[in-house]
């Protein structure tokens, strides 16, 4: 199941990054589970990676990789997380870049490693380095849609998004692919998320969109409160729209930034959208709150919340609990008589029990509702913040349950 | 579903304690969903309630009463939470004791209510008041089962415990039942607990034991990470049985202390082994912590996982789940290549990968069983906390979406 239409954009080209798919039979032959990503000379890319301190062989590599010095390529593998994989994990996603750059022509340290899949296999590394060659031979400016397929694990359907803005007089493009449907609560990226932009930005700058654009996107979406440990988010800047380089203080900075971030929350709301078993759309959105950190202890109460998701799953307008779940957050002082919850726009509680106006009947018209709106209003500041998930099904457990088998 | 044998045991009556039942029709018409308890004149209560900031009225009302006085009855109705009911279910937990303090001939603040079903229903005052009478009509030392069973909610068995031991020369009965099944887990105590001894027990050290044991039953277990709005556990000591009273020296405390102990931990155990879809009996036993709280935090992180869960329902030695679980759960500074992950007497993951000796058969022997324990080793410190918690299955969606309907 997923929510809404599961359709990719019309993709448009970034000047400087071809893409090429291959067959590398890591889990299920004859799937397409290897892409490259090759990017042009010049090419500057930022990125951020899971606070999972268990993280995976692959972002520890892409981590040091990205320090040393100039991307050329990234590959990524479907079907294989490797992680858990010890010592010998770090030897495969070594010899991963090694054998990618010796066949592409550029040091080791020029490649990006990243695995998506079952925690705790060996790698197929031979049957992985075998497939590099075919991936390379298919490298092209129009792959985007065959890469967002190409990373999918239990993904129902690939995930996209494209802009193209004018920003100083040039047009500039800029297009990304994610994927994700379980183990998605990320907690400073997701698994995995690749956006590219033919502007040229400086270096800082890029590092800074990339970590605040990602934190008010992906780091806002949790399907089951499992932090992945491969996450990564990585923006690419090829530099080639012909434009003059963006820096923080630039007056370009704005229309970019602001693409950017329909980019960003388009690919993070596809993967909720395609949350494991999801039939719902859900945006907490948390209000007048007095801090940061209490919003979204309240937003991730409600969302990681077993009951709440199975209510959302049985299109049920169970507010008592929505309310027992806000009331164990962990935030001290709430006033339970200043509260409000919001169903779309119907009330559900004030005055510290069911509003007045309040009928069953109104209440099932939204959450009838494909996409539904929880709104809380703590009454306790001038703090907003918005985190997005999905329900809790039948489908959930089975996909979970056989997973492996 | 539920885990192991679910026969109650044979219940010792406690002297100076007679519980009665009637149908008062609160929910489901004909069922026996009042039972009153009547505690002999000298009885000493302590209870722990909710943490939930939005506790339900009776919860308000019973810690209001309790600080009062000297109750001589419990009451307790199954079918409506009387949660989120605002200033009027305020009025209805009080008049609800006026009641029974009128029929039964003692003052409103000597009656204790507790509530457990749906939140957010207006407490059906007019039925629960009206069966009161037969209620009382029914008191006998002897319906301890009957008890368990008229506070079921989605439980699918009654839960109790019993145990007699000599203390300071006298036979001592300790007896005590419990329910709950899903928005477990508990903090500060569960709904609903009841134990009660014949001994005498001084007042302050009641509430310590009370606490202190709720601690380490009660307060371990998670069932779906929901603390529900009206978990109350309620000790009571009628000191019937002759013995002299018990205060924080006595050598007799140990003896009495353990079997208590026996008996909150059987309880709380008898909830976990009825989780709402429950087919696992699961203890995380956390080893070598650095505190208490690095303790907990993993042991939770591991036991709320949704795909920790369903892989344990799908009897799935997915380590990997269980290491990304204590990666992510938020303790700072880890040494991957030193912790171990046991399953059962099997090592899952030593040197930062799946263990040497480790099988796939050997792991799944141990997961096919009915009840396992994932022993985590930090590796960091002396501390060991267990909690337990059940799997998640396809009939714990059912169950949640079907609550209401």
């Amino acid at each position: 199941m997923a929510v809404g239409p599961g359709t990719l954009p019309e993709f448009f080209p970034v000047a400087g990054v071809r893409l090429g798919i291959a067959s590398a039979g890591i889990k299920t032959p004859g799937r397409k589970d290897l892409v490259v990503l090759e990017l042009a000379e010049d090419s500057r890319v930022a990125g951020i990676f899971t606070t999972n301190q268990f993280c995976a062989a692959p972002v520890t590599v892409a981590r040091q990789h990205l320090s040393q010095g100039q991307p050329r390529y990234l590959v990524i593998n479907t079907g294989n997380a490797n992680a858990g994989t010890g010592a010998q994990g770090m030897r495969d996603a070594l010899a991963t870049c090694s054998a990618l750059g010796e066949a592409a022509g550029v040091p080791a340290a020029a490649v990006l490693p990243f695995s998506t899949g079952v925690i705790g296999e060996p790698l197929p590394l031979d049957r992985l380095v075998a497939a590099l060659p075919a991936a390379l031979d298919n490298l092209s400016e129009t792959h985007w849609p065959e890469a967002a397929a190409g990373i999918m694990t239990t993904d129902t359907r690939p995930k996209g998004s494209s802009r193209q803005v004018t920003v100083g007089g040039q047009r500039v493009t800029i297009s990304g692919i994610s994927k994700g449907a379980g183990m998605i609560r990320p907690n400073m990226a997701t698994m995995l998320g690749f956006i590219a932009t033919d502007a040229r930005i400086e270096p800082g700058l890029l590092q800074t969109l990339v970590s605040e654009l990602g934190e008010r996107s992906f780091n806002r979406i949790t399907i089951d409160s499992d932090t992945s440990t491969n996450d990564a988010c990585m923006l690419i800047a090829t530099g080639q729209s012909g434009g003059a380089e963006i820096g923080p203080d630039s007056p370009d900075l704005p229309v970019l930034r602001e693409a950017l971030a329909e980019v960003f929350l388009e690919l993070a709301h596809a993967i909720v959208r395609d949350g494991e078993g999801a039939t719902k759309f859900v945006t907490l959105d948390i209000r007048e709150a007095a801090s940061q950190d209490e919003a979204l202890a309240v937003a991730y109460t409600v969302a990681h919340s077993p009951l709440v998701k199975t209510a959302l799953y049985a299109s049920d307008p169970n507010w008592g609990r929505i309310l027992a779940a806000v009331g164990r957050a962990g935030v001290a002082g709430l006033d339970l008589e200043a509260i409000e919850i919001w169903l779309g726009e119907v009330c559900l509680v004030r005055n510290g029990g069911r509003a007045d106006d309040y009928s069953e009947e109104r209440g099932q018209a939204v959450m009838d509702q494909e996409e539904i709106t929880i709104r809380i209003d703590l009454k306790r500041g001038a703090v907003q913040e918005r985190v997005w998930t999905c329900d809790f099904s039948h489908d959930y457990v089975t996909i979970n349950a056989e997973y492996r088998t």
